[in-house]
């Protein structure tokens, strides 16, 4: 008997559409301060993306009366592979449907995930092309290094909240082929956070439990910078920029990313972070599975996780 | 009629073997200098590897009355990608045959690129498992960080070179599955050099062109520091350890790594590097090319080609 | 009426003697950890520098019953600034007297600070002289960037604890003629923690209240490092041996100095600190004065200053 | 018969007045590209500083029909201070006399060194007051930390051209009170290059020899950024703007800086620079003599020593 192969059918985490309910707020943070560029607006929505995205967007900003993530976008690796995932997504009765895309890419299959956070699959993309103003000195990155603000060069990950992770656990490797790289295994056998990776990234989503016991909430979006000092630089922006610091920086016990959390003025939670040269090209990945009595040594050099890490989600919980 | 799809069989660079006509020495750079671990030796030959390289060994350096690679392995994401690519390499009329493996590996489909480098492909591997002294703090990484010498994390890419660049884009990503994602193409129409990946990296392996025309030669071996601070480092633990830096630090205008090359004491050319979070995770990455105009410019930021880059290899030449 | 003019007797800050009572463990750290050079040993101490430190020894190690700090030295400017200097410190009745100086330097006028700290100033010094093995590449450093352990580059300031900070602020820059660059008062009008310096760098010695009462208490030590980024690598290094970090690595709000702290095996506190490119060049700075609530915002970036910090101390208070 | 004291007469480099004949230019990569914050215009000039500069500037730039520095000014210790550097300039018959200052700062004493540079000294000074929008969220620095361009922090030194260096080191030290930290000496004893400082820093001016004979030219400003990184990331801003990088990122074997050439739109050139935690603060510290054969093997790490660095000044020598 044969061990099945690794699945490789979605490339790479898309995009996230994020809710915003002080629209012209966030948008110059994530303009002026995060350093996302602008590539083009469309009803409530502005499409943004960090300066060496190649795609149209990676950040869908849409005005609402709430906060929180709209939907999650993975992009297949080939026209034949989206017809996998999505074969395979009705196989496990989480599908929706197929939407038309938006200004930044084709038709979507849409499905949710067991916690009712809405994901969607596309293949066919917009690349962004950048205007003469925007053109890098070297062709091989998609936008100039403009050097505004924390200029993130590319979307890293996202975290989700989830009341039930270890349904996540299950769903998300068939669902996108998803492997688990690492977990955290409480006592009682309750998986409470768990990092899944489509590529080599060593994560493009984590789960973390909602001790609220709410559905499908979000907990934040990261953008990768090229050196932990860019993630020092980046404080100090906050700092200067009133940007409410969460906690960090510091570098992840788990993963081993050095990490700084902020919220942005609608009070979405967001992160930037780099992961050194650490990648996952290991086909064969064993989880790495963290027990509780590890977990609660802290993150790596031994800052206490902040309390607010497990509570504050977007769209907030009315009472604990 | 559709698009092939990606081929995803080869999992990542695997490893090289060096050889070097001086052992001694050469293995005191290795381990005390460049920061490698020994995880065993056997023959002539000892196994070497970076603090967070996975397996068993990435640098089998070998004793022998010349320089230059041996061979460089590459391995495969499945057993049955393996023997879809063995079919695709005899198919080519590359193959060498199945040897079995060694300290580091189990057996190993040999063949030859058309420069006649010897390349192996393998899945079975052996996991290398950190003694008591050198078990990390955090369970997520192979190696504890030791902090000796440059002290880099894992293999990052070679570097050979061809008499006919030019045959081996066309070889290689029929025989690995590999993608090229940078090339230089001369005003002649000839391929100068060109970068090769077989995963998310922006390359795993890189081809110039051998002024002298000699085939099979060895450019460099290249192991990934986490930050651009680890390569200014070791530029100084470079000198103040005698060892001779050929150029650098800088930044490549191709693939914008930021690297160090310098010899080892055996001639061997080793580079530092750190690529920042720049990844390929596009599917459907169109190959940049640069012009003879464009590569004159010299590197990023105007340092220009050293000349011994073009005619320094190993082993070495006797006559130009 | 003329306004005084500022003093530069005081060139320095020179060593600190500090004692252990694990004399091994405690040298094991310095010297492979921390990455200090021995350069001599007589009776029970171990004279030992950072590889950039021009004098023979900034910390003398002395094995005894206890922890703590057993002399704290400056060096003067010259031989009349340090007779003007004995003067004035006679004047002020804190004199001890002379003492011959020991390995590292000549005559010291010792003296004792109003919370019972003991203190010399000297000028004749003996420089560090580096052996072959030691010389460094560049002849501009007083040795070769080892690169071992954390390789602090050399000694940066002290931080001593005091029932009565208010007092010292009054008696140091009498004594030794140092400007308070920047301190903390609480809104009872009490000094609660207060920053000097004798030269162009923005502290060379702090004090901080010692909520314990206890007199003549060791804070803790600091020698620089060239960057940023080697306080992070720092932490690394910390985490693989087992070393307890206290708090850090952080930004602090006060001096901005980028800093991580430690506990080296006696107990003594020993910290790792870079501070950009910030001088006091101005010749008529005025102290900057922080508020009990300003001091509440915790550090920088919001990382709330650790309860220990203001507990922990050397010698312990309730016997050695 | 005792050695003479130290003197401390001049506190620190003060500014430069730049001409530019493209003053709009210059201005846009002063403030857009560089970082630098205005602080008010007069007449032809606009008055510049580094964000951590406390003088109301440290650059002058006015506009003028040909380019270099117009003057060069130091601050002294205290008013008294200033009368003793008078009465000793005036001795050397150096002096050219008062002027009532300008928006920056009060009267000023003017000199010529030998290669007829223009220099002033003066104590009274104007500090910045940041207005609301440029105020730190820190009250120890003197301005906001605000991310614009390269964001340096502030003033660190000058290097001038002059056809006799040997003169110059003769004359500083006596006018000054500089001291010499390092020189070049060629084997004919011609001081070819060489380095002076008033306080802690390791170098505030130097002096190269001009190849061209010309006197009174201007080599290049200097303006300090925390981290080696901030160099690394001025390379890729200015790249994406068009600036001319000269040569760097790189070491200086002489005073161990990591520096990035450019020219300013105008032609002066401008340098980013890192010193990391080196400094000068041994009062009997010993020149470092260079010879002819050390310095001929190019930077720190083997970077050879562009030409231009030794022909290229402002004003350019046929005209302007």
């Amino acid at each position: 008997m044969t061990t099945p192969e690794p699945c490789f059918d979605v490339a790479h985490l898309g995009h996230v559409e994020l809710l915003t309910d002080k629209p012209e707020a966030s948008l110059d943070f994530f303009v002026n301060v995060y350093g996302l560029t602008e590539s083009g607006r469309e009803g409530d929505s502005v499409y943004l993306r960090g300066f060496d995205d190649y795609e149209f967007h990676t950040l869908k900003l849409t005005a609402a009366n709430t906060t929180g993530a709209a939907h999650i976008a993975y992009r297949c690796s080939s026209p034949q592979a989206l017809e996998r995932r999505v074969a395979a997504i009705e196989a496990l009765g989480a599908g929706i449907g197929w939407t038309n895309g938006d200004l930044g890419h084709g038709p979507a299959y849409r499905f949710r995930d067991p916690d009712d956070h809405v994901f969607e699959i596309y293949y066919e993309t917009k690349r962004y092309v950048a205007p003469p103003a925007e053109r890098p000195a070297l062709k091989n990155i998609a936008q100039r290094y403009h050097g505004r603000g924390v200029c993130v060069r590319r979307l890293d990950h996202l975290n989700l909240l989830a009341a039930d992770v270890g349904a996540i656990r299950e769903f998300l490797p068939r669902a996108l082929g998803s492997r688990v790289t690492e977990e955290i295994v409480l006592d009682t056998g309750e998986v409470a956070a768990c990092w899944f990776t489509v590529n080599n990234k060593s994560y493009d989503i984590a789960y973390s439990g909602d001790h609220t016991g709410t559905h499908g909430r979000f907990h934040h979006v990261t953008y990768a910078v090229d050196q932990r000092e860019d993630v020092l630089r980046a404080a100090d922006i906050f700092l200067e920029n009133g940007v409410y610091i969460e906690t960090g920086p510091h570098k992840h016990a788990i993963q081993g990313t050095f990490f700084l959390y902020v919220y942005e003025p609608a009070g979405n939670r967001v992160e930037v972070a780099n992961a050194g040269a650490r990648l996952i090209m290991q086909p064969d990945w064993e989880t790495v599975r963290w027990t509780e009595t590890e977990r609660k040594k802290g993150q790596a050099w031994g800052l206490q996780t902040i309390k607010s890490f497990h509570t504050h989600g977007t769209p907030p919980v009315d009472g604990p």
